[in-house]
């Protein structure tokens, strides 16, 4: 297989991680006799200071151009205390993201037996969980038009929603739900939200398309509190933008850490594949940031865009055994870890390449 | 002291659970010698039943004529699964928080040792923890416009925030922050929402006049997360009222359930004491409800409404008794919980009374 993939590392730990998620690629493309081709581009505050601009124009056409996208992470502290600064990191993402068409973003919560521990919930509260989430991620309050007043004393953003918007989103979770254990729950808020009722409308007649699926709806109050109440309940978890970045945050620590979670952003055209966690500045050049979300994004990359399911089930099994044996960054390793096994970002991404 | 109060049962649970706050509010009047008067009204989808509206102008005038309003829960499934209805039960709640500018929503998580061991939580993540959030209450996009186009395919809220509405709120989150450990977490969405940048630049300005008070400010994503990693990080936690639905609720969990939440609704006039948690119609009319959330939602009224803190202690502590002594309701029961101490509704709210 001849795939071109762009490399965007992005901000603060970012370049760390996104270079062992490189690292992977090339490894299982030379075992596998794949032919992948690499470039790089810059994003975010990277980008910014490079070229005035969080998403460079020759980014976006390296975007287009390529077959599948493996980026870091963005943000910096500098913006996240200047709300009055015009030009942000995140604009990068936010515009990439609605340029590409990526509008379903998914991130599963799958959890490594190893790092039940790991997790501040009780092992028998997470045991046997496995959620899927699909985020809206091209509507919704990131994208209505934002206005300040002359006096600066009013701020406002639109939260809208199209019925085109949500119905695409909403078959994609639909299908996925048929693949799985054929439940599906839509988070929103339709007791207030009038873009939340619409949403309901619109699952609530698609829900009809797809009778063997069970259909649930849910408030995002509810679910925030169902999550950590339990978390077994969920298969496929349907929602918009903002509720999505929150519930799946939250859902993070589901698995253990930040530092195992994958995403997978698609749509219209080329598959964007990122860790959920960001830039880490606090952490960022000291070989502390655990790549294996990083890695994990790769695989989701050879499931999803490349339809390499082998492939990527060797990534989760290595990963698996590196648990096994004990190994750990620094943001999953709890009382019990052996030291001497708690590990950096470049051994640790070498311990995976070892196991593949 | 002679105080009248306005009770509001509202929908499914609501009237169970009140019935147990108002005799606790009757009990301690006669035992301090106070003169507690009463009156009733309807709210909700109960007001929709009788009158055609969630809101009647005389539960309105009621309302604003008290001194204090116990509130039960509003809410009915019927209006959920119909996303199209025009009148809907949470518009009489909403309506009554905007109409007696309860702008600011005080919900404490505090902790029962007795229960640590009901959360999903681990009780050495939980041990310590004791949070007061301070939800703005009569913004935000549950306020703002609201547009569904002819077509009905696009729908629309307007997230809208006013300078002095951030600071009236964020004042009062100071204040009790200096009178608590004084730390104040902000949390909001700045990176992405322009409501969010105002709330910041608000927070930030009045930061400056309450020096001693450590101020940090979190995106809501990070909070729903860290809320569930390390809750004890958290003093006072103050945001907006979309973010405060969500984070509180998944802060229930904390308490062990929701039925354990008490909140003040309090701003420019008569306050507004109810529990977090909502009509529950699944468990309304059979005895199963916990009462203990509208009882602590009275000592809340003492505490705020009538500066009777003594008053205020003695319920909690009752309640701690009651839940030492191995009583619980079935949301709070856990493996280890002695089944013939599993009390229904009734039972719970007369050992109560019994304890006081
Ligand atoms: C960085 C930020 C704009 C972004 C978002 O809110 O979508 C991030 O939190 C995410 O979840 O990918
Ligand atoms: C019933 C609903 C409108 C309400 C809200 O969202 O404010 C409830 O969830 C709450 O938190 O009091």
């Amino acid at each position: 297989m001849k795939k071109h993939i762009l490399v965007i590392p992005g901000d603060g730990i970012g370049q760390e991680v996104t270079t062992w998620g490189k690292a992977v690629l090339e490894k299982i493309g030379q075992q596998g006799g794949h032919e992948f081709t690499f470039d790089e581009a810059l994003m975010g505050h990277a980008a910014i200071e490079a070229t005035g601009t969080p998403l460079p124009d020759e980014t976006l056409e390296k975007a287009k151009a390529s077959d599948a996208i493996l980026f870091g992470a963005i943000g910096h502290i500098k913006y996240d205390n200047d709300p009055t600064a015009k030009v942000r990191p995140e604009q990068g993402l936010l515009k990439i993201r609605k340029e590409l068409g990526l509008y379903a973003n998914l991130r599963p919560i799958m959890l490594f037996d190893e790092l039940l521990g790991a997790s501040s919930l009780k092992p028998e509260i997470l045991k046997g969980t496995d959620i899927l989430f699909f985020r809206e991620l091209t509507g919704d309050v990131y994208f209505g038009e934002k206005k300040r007043s002359d006096d600066r004393n009013t701020a406002s953003d639109l939260m809208i929603y199209h019925r085109y918007e949500v119905e695409r989103i909403a078959r994609k979770a639909f299908e996925a739900a048929q693949a799985r254990t054929k439940r599906l729950c839509s988070v929103d808020k339709a007791n207030v939200l009038e873009a939340s009722r619409l949403w309901r409308e619109v699952v609530q007649e698609l829900a009809k398309e797809y009778p063997d699926v069970e259909t649930e709806h849910m408030f995002i109050d509810n679910a925030a509190m169902q999550l950590v109440k339990n978390p077994k309940k969920f298969d496929v978890v349907l929602t918009a933008n903002l509720f999505g970045d929150i519930l799946t945050d939250e859902a993070s620590q589901i698995a253990g850490s930040m530092g195992m979670l994958a995403s997978a952003s698609v749509g219209d055209g080329t598959g964007f594949f990122e860790p959920i966690h960001g830039s880490a500045h606090d952490i960022a050049g000291q070989d502390k940031a655990n790549p294996l979300a990083s890695i994990l994004s790769v695989a989701l990359m050879f499931e999803i865009s490349f339809g390499l399911k082998e492939e990527a089930a060797r990534i989760t099994s290595a990963i698996d055994k590196v648990l096994k044996d004990g190994y750990r960054t620094a943001d999953i390793a709890d009382a019990a870890t052996d030291k001497s096994k708690i590990l950096g970002t470049t051994a640790m991404g070498q311990k995976v390449l070892e196991y593949l």
